[in-house]
């Protein structure tokens, strides 16, 4: 059963992610270190005891469609009421709409716990948060009056409606439509999937933000406008009102997170209401709807690869624990009486640290793209370089992360051997549900264009430039530690440096050069390479911290695996990336 | 839909994996080349028409059992019977029992297909073929005149009865315990788990094959003996008889293979029967069972292999054609009205390029192990080499296939973006279907053990030497044929083949100096590394064999984008085996 990493969690946030500095420059407000460790202990606690037991029957019996009413599996919706009484949902939200306005780096290391309790319990206040964001961020007065204490408080959810059938990734093409009226509200028409806890029981009103074109909208992402259609009507005294024209038409039956309903809604075709078509308040201005989303959907990538991280840290608990229990065989050297504990076996063993060394690389990068988040919003003069190292973070920690989840949730499964394969063993379903995370708020794919077309050329280069920068003194550090054992690394440490730089260098001047295919067909492989320098380099920067004072031992070896067993395939990304397009372009002869 | 690749499969027989040579040679019998056309297309057929529409409801409703009886999904018992019927149970088989006696090669041909129309069913004759194997090799005239011409038809289906609770890898310490009786048979008692295809009702009787342990045998490995327990005692004229003291107590509730009944056996309960004891009769010398175990158990791994080929077929074949249809977005390039196919886009199609590289490479190294095996058999003076070729390349085939199968799968779901997540799509059963595949038949990790401790001391190295030195003849003959855009391709295959080379050197060594948990550290790393080497070096020779009339332009490309993007990985692979293990070692402090 998984018990919530609250410590690592913590030296994670304050050493490598960059809190202990915002704090020591007064730049978190407040917060302390204190309070930290009870927050996040508090969180592990809840996590720990409270969610993860709800996991399984979830898994099992899957969120239901009756009568057109969503029954969330046996114990949710309390514990949903449970976990909003407990303030979680207000983390970082606005003082003035009931909130904490504490940084978001807190807020995620808790969204890693709860993640990590329940990957399909979580998305209900991952997609809340995320309108709670749009709304406060681009909503008038009014709608802000109306609906976000509510929403802080959890007590009424929220959702994100983008996809169409036929627009997926490309949002340009979306088709439902909005019609303005009168009193300055709208009707909204028109068919959604995938939306996420888009019908459900736990709370009482379900505020959903829609993408929709106006009838004289532009054509393509110009033409989009955001809407706040909420489930039920909301009178001016803040009491609910009629039922607005919308509703869940199916849920989908999922490889995992059954116990997320996953919705078809439809909006305006009569069912509620005396005329036809939902009612929507325009959110933001009329035909910049895309920009509106956008602010919700980068925090939301970030929260997604904290989906990574959360079932990254609970297989690999989970395949250490059977490892060391399990006895088969005799492993090298074994001199105990009988079969050794499968942990013994270095394949074995090679499984779990390369499970253990992903899941505290993929932390370790969300978390600082957390902490670069904060930093854009208090960071004064510097904001701005925040902005930009926050917006080139985000499709590594979402996409490193959330591969790293699905590696480590096989890698789990693999280690349990024949058990891992049975569904009551539990393995299995963090596979299931980690598989979604490399897909949804944008593929993987999509995120490695993202970072190779729009967050290479920030500032001209120079944003990763800069970075890279910090990660050589990294290296720089390591060796000048002339610690026991770490010689090695910051040689590994400094090859897959230039790794990346090369690959940089190539891929900012082939886009430049105006070589866009060329440059695409390693975005991907760009992307990883990244990520992994990163794990690398963030182990060591842990490792370097911890060192200090005589303890760190265990940082230092698992930066000496990650360096000597994990970072050799830079080599292999750059190359990929470098040389890789024509031999790529060639064989599409095979796709024609 | 799955659409059997008849000409590819014949192409990789005949002209990658050895057959033309074997045919030429005289080696094969009277086996002409449209016999073989012939066989494979209507195994294609009937893979394609008749198992594969029948998938989706296997997984659907997945085996039930229901007092005692499993019930096998709808449909499927008369696709068993119309499967045999076909003849294809006995295509291997000795033509005294009414075998074909064909080539091993065709039956995995065969095999791949079925796999790939549905691999919960495939299982299904997978079991009964080992169980042939096993009674006709080491089984007394007396069994085989009873039972094998029934199995080899396919009207009684086959078990391996290995698995106990406490006892997967580790087979020496089973506890199933045999009795002997007076009348030469004897009585056996004990559970077994994971029993695939232990009980159904698509055949009149089951033949298990059980592993036990006589009163007085010794300890470990050495005590183990095989018995041939059938479901219905036969009576000496074949009918059937009295119901044996063995039954069904549960079936596994599993991640994949839905259609496949996975049982927990209880024997010699006293539920049937006057006596206790399920009746049992020895298969081979007693004490030996472990012997004769092995002797399925090498092609059982080679069928696992054909699992995993036959999955990533099919989720090629999925993904390419959504990837064709489905349009999203504009990719670089894109001069067509409106959104791109996906497949446009340069980092969907390294995806499908992938799948299609690593399908083929797992494809040729599969066939070339089943080319091992029959020349094992028929190769005369050279008959021992073949052998240990064969006992060389089952490891790789059996864990390269199957990784092949969950990435593709894996793959596949990614490039069906959100689709992919929806069970109705299919793609997320190819993952949950290939996921037992590294598992079972001895897990991928005990494959890299036997592969370096077993394999490479076969002939005092001398095999696997012999081996590289084949493969090095092969990237010659891409440098000599001066193909265009092969030149880069030699050269990438020659620093690959060095790579594994320089690995397999370090290993004898270390295995020489007596350092096994060293060499055992990189036995993971060094299989893949085998394995993408094979790859690079199989598409080659089948591109070069096309090369010569003009076509095969589709060949060199696919080899080319292999060995530009996908072998640059051998150097990180022999970095971690002739680097890795200090740093591993170091780490497992991290998991006392």
């Amino acid at each position: 059963m998984y018990k919530a990493p609250v410590e690592e969690i913590a030296f994670t946030l304050k050493h490598v992610a960059g809190m202990d500095d915002a704090i020591s420059k007064g730049l978190l407000g407040d917060l302390s270190e204190d309070l930290v460790d009870a927050v996040l202990s508090e969180a592990g606690r809840f996590a720990t005891e409270e969610v993860a037991p709800l996991a399984d029957i979830g898994d099992r019996q899957g969120a239901r469609l009756e009568g057109g009413e969503v029954r969330l599996p046996d114990g949710w919706r309390d514990l949903y009421r449970s976990w909003i009484a407990g303030g979680w949902n207000g983390l970082t939200a606005p003082e003035a709409f009931g909130g904490q306005a504490l940084p978001h780096m807190l807020n995620v290391a808790a969204l890693e716990m709860w993640n990590s309790g329940s990957m399909a319990f979580a998305l209900a206040p991952t997609l809340t948060m995320g309108a709670i964001e749009a709304v406060s961020t681009h909503g008038s007065a009014a709608l802000k009056e109306k609906y976000l204490e509510k929403m802080v408080s959890g007590e009424w959810t929220g959702t994100m409606n983008l996809t169409e059938p036929h627009a997926g990734s490309d949002l340009g093409v979306l088709k439902a439509r909005a019609e303005r009226r009168a009193d300055g509200s709208y009707r909204i028409f028109g068919q959604k999937i995938f939306i996420t806890w888009g019908e459900h029981d736990a709370a009482d009103n379900i505020i959903h933000l829609v993408l929709a074109r106006l009838p004289d909208a532009p054509a393509g992402t110009r033409g989009i406008s955001l809407f706040l259609v909420p489930k039920f009507l909301v009178n001016d005294d803040g009491s609910l009102g009629a039922r607005n024209d919308l509703f869940c038409h199916s849920l989908e039956h999922k490889l995992g997170i059954h116990g997320s309903p996953t919705c078809t809604m439809i909006y305006g075709d009569g069912r509620f209401g005396d005329e036809k078509g939902a009612v929507g308040w325009l959110v933001g201005e009329e035909n910049k709807g895309l920009a509106c989303m956008f602010t919700m959907m980068n925090n939301a990538r970030l929260a997604v690869g904290m989906q990574g991280v959360a079932i990254a840290e609970a297989a690999t608990q989970k395949a250490v624990a059977y490892a060391k229990e399990r006895t088969q065989g005799r492993a090298p050297g074994w001199s105990g009486p009988g079969m050794s504990p499968i942990v013994e076996h270095p394949d074995v063993a090679r499984m779990l640290l390369t499970m253990k060394a992903l899941t505290q690389g993929a932390r370790a990068i969300s978390y600082a793209c957390a902490h670069a988040i904060d930093m854009s919003h208090r960071a004064g003069d510097v904001s701005r370089h925040w902005q930009e190292r926050a917006a080139l973070l985000t499709p590594i920690a979402k996409s490193f992360s959330t591969d790293a989840g699905v590696d480590v949730a096989s890698l789990g499964i693999q280690v349990h051997g024949g058990m891992g394969f049975i569904e009551e063993t539990g393995a299995a379903r963090y596979l299931r549900d980690a598989r979604i995370a490399p897909i949804y708020e944008g593929t993987n794919g999509i995120q490695a264009i993202d970072l190779v077309t729009r967050k290479l050329p920030l500032s001209g280069g120079e944003q990763v430039k800069g970075f890279i920068a910090e990660l050589k003194e990294i290296a720089e550090r390591v060796r000048r530690s002339n610690l026991d054992g770490f010689a090695e690394t910051s040689v590994r440490l400094d090859a897959a440096i230039s790794d990346l730089e090369a690959a940089t260098d190539w891929l900012t001047k082939t886009l430049a050069d105006g070589k866009a295919a060329e440059a695409l067909s390693g975005a991907t492989p760009y992307q990883r390479l990244f990520g992994l320098v990163l794990t690398g380099c963030y182990l060591a920067k842990g490792a370097l911290a911890e060192s200090g004072d005589g303890r760190g031992a265990g940082r230092i070896v698992l930066c000496r695996f990650a360096a000597e067993n994990l970072l050799a395939e830079t080599a292999a990304l750059r190359d990929r990336v470098v040389n890789g397009a024509a031999s790529l372009a060639a064989a599409r002869i095979l796709l024609a």
